[in-house]
């Protein structure tokens, strides 16, 4: 008589020789997250290649009520993806096949492990786009990116990675492979319960594949950059390009006057292509088609600001080098932050128009609490949302100052809420922000999340303890 | 001492005096369908002005098990909103308010009973465009829309209307209110649940109010019809056009030589604007902003094909005078097809590039059962979307030939289903289509549907027997 199989052992064998590691340096990097703000421990790291082998990994799991957490290309920015409670780790990475183009339909199935930029460069060779775009796009996966409703720079014309996804394969806790990849943009037969997997950070089940919308490849691409003095003139701004371009823009990024003497000090190549100062800029995209005569109407639309007032000044790119130059400020944003020293950040968003408010409201209430710190609020204006930070008031490193974050951000997420908000706009919420999401949603959707989650994972095994709070327990 | 009050007395205290009738003149047109295929009964119909009346009636309901059906505007097309079972009727009519318009974060919030045809009066006011649009907007409600996730001639262009909302507050079974109303485009905390209610049919909570995006109105719109040898060739020409103008196709229909003969033969005011006869036409519409050079566009990429043969003929309106007669062709199928006489229609969709295929395919299967019947099968080639429509031999009343439409109809949902579509593609599930989405959809997906319901509405008072089959019994 031979011992029962132990768990690990059915799990191995439910994946194959090829399917698994126990080595710790294979598994170390899957550990940790990428700025070292969360480290997991695990005894088991899973590979699967196909949807079936994830099946019966999960049936495992469920039959034995053995935790587990997904990990795409560990890139998350909340610890969604890190096996924080000692889990089995399950990696999409050997789901990495391309299954079906089609040019016609601009339609892509792809497992859950393809990267970003893989899906990009298919769709490019095809004359299509697909506009997600992130900065971690060469590592981050196509199911991560779903998990978590991934969001980007392109929204304001494509909206997040949910208006993207077609259709889906989920394996549920139970096993279960809910096969729904129709490639259909119109389809009401029933609920749509590809809905409920995008955006849930990987508790309701397991992304093995998608069905993609890919677009006609905008021919003209035309890049701005206005000074103004203010949010609220940049919001004015947004309103009138919008109506003069009739919706074109792609993207409308603010950020403030030390973000570009953050750049321009720290980042090589980089300069003020504007010859005065300004409180604020915007970065400006428009996309069309090739005679859509897009930089005629930009700059017609520019130059009628600049004649009301609005605008002090502007330039539009007249080369793809140009325009590549202005997005260099825009991207090194975050990284001339780093250069400079501490800073404490926010992702948030408010309604649109309710910005300005917010930020005239929740930047002096800050400075309040960390006199002299030099505020850095930049992001996606056209969508409502704001990285809400702040570096330290000196250059350099200091952990005195980042040891308020937590104070700070419950002013800032307070704020939030008063404004309509969200505390998470697109990263999020997994292990960071659990534990204060009681705050912020209301009793009532926080009982339907969790009675989604029971419906869906009953045992509570896949990546338990992240974005969905328990019930306290007076 | 005095006896309990009854329920329907428990449900009129929860209304008001002004929020119900027992009254059979004014509960008629609530019944009954407006073709008259479906006719319900109920004893009382309830018109709540607040979504306190809402949760306090619900409250009452599921304490006692009462059952309710949601009607908005009673203008949906697979029998959803008519109480068959005898159901209490709650009625929207009176949650009629718009609460709130942002002109410059372009939202608008407003209650279930307003009409949809209110909703895009007041954005226009504005100077904003709310894009769905539907024959029925003049009754239409936006709860049911929402509820039925409409979809209509723009979506090519904005989505369904799924994609045109950012809130939404829900009354659940339980009588408990989701408040879930925030304006924001970007809202990452936790699962998005209110795309649970888009779609679901009232099965699953009472839409009370939603907070809808609003766009820019494009200044430049532009028509034109082109006449195309073969649905295949229209499948080129879209993908033609969309790359020449970027993306801004905003409506892409397709129709058959008879439909433009039944359309200019019964319908006043109406005339083939081009020379020779075609087999099929597509008219095209492109929105954009006033600078967007979009005729000309239009034009070039029209002449560009009509060069390369393959498109024979086409013609661009020059006047908006022009482009309604062009639309007048569009929108007079129905009513075209109805004046010719008896006609078995379906509601489909299959993937963009398979409809040459599937009509290919279906046309003669359905003619091999209905000898000599005509095909006018047209629709929103954009969407993948086709109102696959016969009408009978010859023309006038022919009941044995509508005797055969479950049979037709089982023959073509099938294929249908061998080309990964859809047999609800825009109207929904709701009574007409409940017993036979079993043989459709995999019995994964209905047990999810299931899991939901049952999540949500484990007494099954809400819309019973509508959108979710039953486990059948064997």
């Amino acid at each position: 008589m031979t011992s029962p199989k132990s768990v690990d052992d059915r799990l191995k064998d439910a994946v194959g020789p090829k399917g698994f590691s126990q080595d710790p340096a294979e598994i170390a990097p899957h550990l940790e997250e990428w700025r070292g703000k969360y480290k997991g421990h695990t005894r088991l790291l899973l590979k699967p290649a196909t949807t079936a082998e994830v099946s019966a990994a999960l049936r495992i799991c469920q039959e034995t009520g053995t935790r587990l957490v997904t990990q795409g290309g560990n890139t998350g920015l909340v610890g969604g993806q890190i096996p924080l409670g000692g889990e089995v780790l399950l990696s999409t990475h050997r789901l990495n096949r391309i299954r079906h183009l089609d040019e016609s339909g601009m339609t892509l199935a792809v497992e859950a492990g393809v990267t970003l930029a893989a899906v990009q460069q298919r769709a490019a060779d095809h004359g299509l786009l697909f506009p997600l775009s992130l900065a971690s796009e060469g590592s981050a996966t196509l199911g991560g990116n779903i998990a978590t409703n991934a969001g980007g720079t392109h929204v304001l014309r494509y909206g997040m990675t949910r208006a993207l996804v077609l259709g889906l394969e989920v394996v549920l806790a139970s096993g279960v492979v809910l096969e729904m990849m129709r490639a259909l943009p119109k389809d009401n037969s029933g609920y749509d319960l590809k809905q409920l997997f995008i955006g849930s950070e990987g508790t309701l089940g397991v992304i093995t594949a998608a069905t993609l919308r890919l677009f006609p490849r905008p021919d003209a691409v035309v890049t701005a950059l206005a000074a103004v003095p203010s949010p609220a003139a940049a919001l004015k701004l947004l309103g009138a390009l919008q109506a003069h371009t009739g919706g074109m823009l792609s993207a409308f990024e603010l950020m403030p006057r030390l973000a570009m003497e953050l750049i321009t000090r720290h980042v090589e190549g980089t300069r003020d292509p504007l010859s005065a100062p300004s409180p604020w800029y915007v970065l400006i995209e428009a996309s069309g088609g090739r005679d859509s005569n897009l930089a005629a109407s930009l700059e017609s639309g520019l130059a009628d600001v600049v004649a009301g007032g609005l605008v002090s000044d502007a330039v539009v790119a007249s080369s793809a080098a140009q325009a590549a130059g202005l997005w260099k400020l825009r991207e090194n944003i975050s990284e001339a932050q780093k250069r400079e020293g501490a800073s404490i950040k926010h992702d948030i968003s408010v309604p649109v128009a309710a910005i300005p408010d917010f930020l005239a409201k929740a930047t002096p209430a800050v400075l309040a609490l960390l006199p002299g710190a030099r505020p850095v609020s930049f992001g996606h204006l056209g969508d409502g949302n704001l990285h809400f930070n702040f570096n330290s008031p000196a250059a350099g490193d200091d952990p005195s100052f980042l040891a308020q974050w937590d104070e700070v951000q419950q002013v800032v997420h307070d704020m939030v809420k008063e404004f309509g908000g969200s505390i998470s706009a697109e990263h999020g919420i997994g292990a960071m922000k659990v534990a204060s999401l009681p705050r912020y949603k209301s009793h009532e959707e926080l009982d339907a999340m969790r009675a989604i989650k029971h419906a869906f994972d009953p045992k509570n095994i896949l990546n338990p303890g992240k974005t969905v709070p328990p019930v306290l327990r007076l």
